[in-house]
């Protein structure tokens, strides 16, 4: 590493699992370099990246200060980095219980909310014909995910450990893809009076400060 | 708890995910009675199974053990039975950066694995119309799963630790979704000869004395 950050973090301009590393990073005070691969030369696929990440998708973190320790998997690499850097728990379950719901929770964003906002979106813009069917299905279960989140977050500030926490922000990016693509067209869904509670939330996870400043660094890359 | 087991699992007889937690409670010698929700009645959306887990899906998990303590995700489910009652690591990761890995395996399941191959089975089976190219999409993807585990078992023999893990186990019932139903009619692809190494360490895995109680007990239900 010649750039003297603590991490580098292979990632890409619009992927929202890439976001999520660069969120909790910034939220702990540790520094990344942004490699951001180009998909149109699929750089993804090639050895010199899969060499590291055998899947060929990012993200992909490097630990230089963990002998160049390797992790890829977004919510993997974020709880590799709240176990090892956020010692005092302040953004991360500090009990057994808390960690087991951490984790319940990270299992639920990556397989149910991820690859469901991920389809609706792939059918609205990247699919090579247009399915109504597919898109009204995705636009329904990214409406039912929200609505699980909105139905305990009526009864709870947040998802675990009575704080903010790596559990709440692994949702943020992937709700953004939901607010500003997936869901606007869809028929009879107004995401803030349907889910106020989720909205809410949302709206105070956007506010925090390191969410701010990562959010302002996405915009100047996508720019 | 009148049924005596130490746990009681929340499941279906056809869905992956219950599977999984049977097969690392079996083989950790840990019982369980099962109780399987009927989706054709709507039971896993009933306010009787959603106090328990509130997105209303298979599995969840009632310790009795620990205090009724009540747990979903098929894959926190597994990390929450290894870390209490594997301590001595047999089938889990035993290093601190072991359990980096296994997570990372473990996110890979959740989020690359089941979604997509479970995509690929419902515009298989219950799409309201057929959308071949749907069909193609999840197909192809499925595949390209299958042939990045390929590619790390063609160098090592497990996914971690140098052992038989939860890492491996947790891919089994969704290998054989994908071995069933979705890639037998898939033009140009032979798990067996084009994915040597994962098909091998597929078949080691249904070895398994666990595994193959399991998967007998799964027959004896759905028959």
């Amino acid at each position: 590493m010649s750039h003297g950050k603590q991490f580098t973090l292979y990632t890409h301009q619009a992927g929202p699992n890439g976001w999520k590393v660069a969120f909790v990073s910034t939220e702990l005070g540790l520094t990344y370099e942004s490699i951001y691969l180009d998909f149109g030369k699929n750089e993804q696929k090639a050895a010199e990246y899969t060499k590291y990440n055998p899947n060929g998708c990012i993200p992909t973190l490097i630990d230089h200060k963990n002998n160049d320790f390797v992790v890829w998997e977004s919510n993997a690499i974020i709880v590799y980095l709240a176990e090892k850097y956020d010692t005092a728990h302040r953004i991360s379950a500090s009990t057994p219980n808390d960690k087991v719901f951490e984790l319940q929770w990270l299992f639920f964003q990556a397989s149910g909310q991820g690859p469901y906002f991920g389809q609706a979106a792939w059918f609205k813009v990247y699919h090579p014909e247009k399915v109504p069917s597919a898109i009204e299905r995705y636009q329904k279960e990214t409406a039912r995910v929200i609505g699980v989140l909105d139905g305990v977050l009526s009864k709870q500030e947040w998802l675990i450990g009575g704080k903010y926490s790596v559990a709440d922000i692994a949702f943020v990016s992937w709700t953004n893809v939901a607010l500003a693509l997936v869901l606007p067209d869809a028929q009879g869904i107004n995401v803030e009076k349907d889910y106020p509670a989720f909205w809410v939330w949302h709206q105070k996870l956007m506010a925090h400060d390191s969410i701010k400043a990562v959010w302002a660094e996405r915009a100047a890359v996508q720019s």
